[in-house]
């Protein structure tokens, strides 16, 4: 079945609020009829936050049409006409939209196989629908058009080009209102502007795509967030370890990522030292397989498990070019990535472990709003998964139990898990409200197989190991995307790159201004000078777009007083503050890694 | 002409050492001759720290044949017989040895283009020689003979293998025991050894030839090392960027890489998305491409300069298999690179720059015996450099006075530079007294017109920077190999991956032990507690083979004080110390970098 009759069916499933906004594509389809009334319809589904309509029309729409057809939408919906439902025998209606030249309606009812069509009419307006509707035109909410764009008939290429006109809808002026301005935060906030203009990161036509730059403060960003995990794994009992950037082929056909995740790997290298494909090098994709060659060149008694190897690497995959965005998709990921090695009886506590790390670190950055998202196999069908029904079962309960303890919001996925073990994703809200998928803890009774992992047990015999694959904030790269929209580039003050600017009134001030530069670095704060000769004013103001927290103005009461007239980012004015007691305040600030100023 | 003629021919320049060697070596042919009159001989000469003799023997030798010819050495040494100059037609020296059935000689002197060829003869021993030698065998130091390895005839794996006695002569007993102590004592410090032994690295047949994984000691190391010289480089006004570790292969064509350099590449990555081999991908190298582009992407200014950018990026170079050696020689090195962009007017302030930090960073590791290689153009040669004639003088000067003025021992190299500029090379002498070349500071003119890199001028106009390519330790693997060696495993407190163990005396310690280690981690130390079920003792001995600095005893006693009793690794016992007191004590050698217990 085509997506397209897809769409149609699942529509029977809208919520009261796709119900209203499918009822608007139809209001829109009215008003557009009005103004051409040889348009040919296609499809007007609801969709996020709202719903769009494709028309076939005689010319090309331009932002300035959206306007009047709103004016249109807006009478039909004061109109409180009724959406009156009728079900047509398909040859019927396949001759009426014959008569009416609406190749495309005739089209989607050919491929409909039932005998009967859902035909929903308002006002003058008649259109193919399954339903359902609101009751009258009057229980649309305020609607806004939003864009046109050209969309292919059923998305391929080789069918016309139709014109789409996107609009949103919602039951409130307060929630249109809320939407449009999360919208305009969005753009405002988008990591790839906002990564450009607080020059963090570019990227360059002279490597690959989807491997950004990092410029010295997107660097010191992706090095703050690293070290605070580093410590912050540390303190839970994990070591790091270095594995390069390479393996051979046949560690991947150990993994079996040679078979799986092939797509996903880099091109290999084979040079002329290498004989067979098995020693070709390629990058890595992921840590997992170095990580077990690491664990297996070691002896491991019971006493010690768990075993925990953490790596900030830099893994590399092949990711299709027309997916890549910004740092939110990229070919060079940095995972904050670690496998733990641990006998079956330490499940559940090594799962509370991970949690507690990953909600400290979420806690930190702010992030208080998540949920877990819990996979599990699919009980009628245990052959298709690897491992024993009682190794399963008890696993799954330890991560049900765990989640449950700690009263996070979870859902259970059945079905969901991967054939080698239960896994969780902990997906985030950032401050605009949107799911991000960081974190991931997931179970695996398989790769102790393939590469025959073992320690000692109490009884002096060989045992295999149970593997937790697990990620804190995912990668450095994505997180930092998510981080840059979070905080709208205004980085809490332990994260800034740059924490306070150093801003001379005069000339003659310079040469104080660096000696409070050098105390500020003495004590750790990352502050430059502006010795440019601009205004003061307009230095404050550079600085405030740059969004440093602090903007330290010193003029000549600030040098004879050892003091700095603090102004913070928001544009509140502190006023001048012994150096010393500014230090004090930021130090402490940093300490606790508080959101404060 | 031949390597072996060289040979012959460079024995003119020998040293007093080596004319004694070489003497020796002639000896060593007396011996060999007695024990097989039939030996054929091939070449003798003088080489680092001894001699060899290349025989062609009816049997193969054993070590147990070593002491007979050491002592009859030893008697011909106490024959004081005078070495006996003689110049003899190449005729007659053909016919002689011709007779003697020495076909090696024969084959040496028809490659000889002199009419007349040298001959020395001591005791019963007659040989074809330029010289010198020294002038009875009395003067021959005190000798060992070494080992017995095989030799092809003139390195060339078609002619027949030769047996090779090695052997070491010293003008006094002292220096020749001082030698062997330094050979054992670099076995023992091997830093493959060592490596294996502190659990430090691992190499693996998994990932390619040169590439080593880093187990948590090891990992620790880097990371200390890194994070150490990452905060001096802040403080010396470094910014750090990251630039991945892939560039395309236009790139290196833009910086010539390609052409000059290719043989150390790693063999290119080219998908079905890269659809010409300048799109193709390629692991980087080197740097600096990445750097440029970096500068590039953004618009500078001359108050920005020098802009300093600096990465630990981990670079891929293609070095033959046969040449790899544990961590000293790799295909996978992080270096701890930057690249300066300067005015011409800041070259020597910015080489003064780089100087310092190089050194605070050796004094802190405790290598404080180094010399400087300045490389310097040919002046005869001036057509064979790019940049003009003006700003070669005036760099090669500011790196000479630069040099003169810290009063640090250096050896101007004339010709040696690259065709782009002048450099420094650092060589840093160990506590075995080998030298190892780590610090690089190398000025180019001719990347900055490659890359087309530019800043705005005070006139308003665009200007050319140079470049400085500077590395402090070189890479952190190979600088870890000479730590490793240099401090034979025992780091110093600040840089012990593991610092302290705490070793309970029976299991009822356990939890006192637990909470010591609480405190130290709380503190900031490395401690682990080694519960296992051995004897006091026995843990203690362990620890100290791991190199541990610290290892902290504790029973009833020091549980009731709150208190440990500390041993150090070289057995010293402060006995029980109030664990604040050895906290403060351990908080003030990691601050201070000492190298202190």
């Amino acid at each position: 079945m085509s997506s397209v009759v897809a769409e149609l069916d699942e529509s029977v499933n809208y919520t009261p609020v796709q119900r209203m906004r499918h009822s608007a594509a139809h209001v829109m389809a009215e008003a557009v009829l009005e103004i051409f009334p040889d348009a040919k319809l296609a499809i007007g589904p609801a969709i996020e936050d709202g719903f769009y309509y494709d028309f076939d029309l005689p010319r090309n729409l331009t932002p300035e049409d959206l306007p009047d057809i709103e004016r249109r939408m807006r009478r039909i919906i004061a109109g409180k006409y009724p959406f009156v439902r009728d079900r047509w025998p398909r040859e019927q209606a396949l001759e009426y939209f014959r008569a009416q030249g609406q190749d495309y309606k005739v089209e989607l009812i050919e491929n409909l196989p039932d005998a009967e069509v859902g035909i929903y009419t308002q006002d003058t307006f008649l259109d193919l629908c399954r339903g359902p509707h609101v009751q009258n035109t009057g229980q649309i909410g305020p609607v806004k058009l939003m864009k046109i764009a050209g969309a292919y008939w059923r998305g391929d290429e080789h069918r016309p080009m139709l014109q789409r006109i996107y609009g949103t809808a919602w039951f409130t002026q307060e929630e249109l209102d809320q939407y449009l301005w999360r919208l305009e935060e969005a753009q405002k906030r988008d990591h790839r502007k906002l990564g450009r203009e607080l020059k963090l990161f570019v990227l360059s036509d002279e490597v690959p795509a989807g491997v950004p730059l990092f410029l010295p403060n997107g660097e010191m960003l992706r090095y703050l967030m690293e070290t605070y995990v580093r410590e912050t794994q540390e303190r839970y009992g994990y070591q790091h370890v270095w594995t390069s950037h390479l393996g051979k082929v046949k560690l991947y056909k150990t993994s079996k990522h040679w078979y799986n995740y092939r797509e996903n790997m880099f091109p290999i290298m084979q040079g002329e030292q290498e004989a067979s494909e098995d020693e070709a090098y390629v990058l890595k994709p992921m840590n997992c397989p170095h990580h077990f060659t690491l664990y297996k060149s070691q002896m491991h008694s019971y006493r010690e498990l768990p075993v925990r190897y953490a790596e900030f690497a830099t893994l590399y995959r092949y990711e299709k070019a027309g997916t890549l965005t910004g740092l939110a998709r990229v070919r060079s990921l940095t995972q904050d990535d670690a496998h733990v090695m641990l006998r079956k009886d330490q499940i559940q506590e090594e799962f509370n472990r991970a949690i507690d790390l990953t909600l400290e670190v979420f806690n930190t950055y702010g992030l208080t709003d998540y949920w877990i998202s819990l996979s599990l196999r699919d009980p009628h069908k245990k052959e298709d998964y690897a491992g024993s029904d009682e190794v399963w079962e008890m696993a799954e309960s330890a991560l049900r139990e765990a989640v449950n303890n700690k009263g996070i919001k979870y859902r259970e996925m059945i079905g969901e898990a991967a054939f080698y073990g239960p896994k969780t994703d902990f997906m985030v809200k950032d401050a605009l409200g949107r799911d991000w998928q960081c974190s991931t803890v997931q179970l695996d009774f398989v790769q102790p197989i393939n590469f025959e992992l073992e320690y000692i047990g109490e009884d002096g015999q060989p045992h295999r190991p149970v593997i937790i694959h697990r990620a804190v904030t995912g990668s450095t790269e994505r997180f930092m995307a998510m981080l840059i929209e979070h905080y709208a580039g205004a980085f809490p003050v332990w994260l800034a790159p740059v924490q306070a600017m150093v801003i001379p009134i005069a000339d003659r001030h310079n040469e104080y201004a660096h000696s409070v530069q050098v105390a500020l670095k003495a004590a750790g704060v990352r502050a430059d000078v502006d010795t440019r000769s601009e205004r003061m004013n307009a230095k404050v103001r550079d600085a405030q777009m740059q969004k440093l927290p602090y903007m330290l103005v010193v003029g000549d009461r600030e040098a004879a007083d050892n003091a700095v007239s603090v102004r913070l980012r928001t544009n509140e004015n502190l006023g001048a503050t012994p150096l010393d007691a500014f230090i004090e305040r930021i130090t402490n600030i940093v300490k606790s890694k508080s959101r404060e100023l």
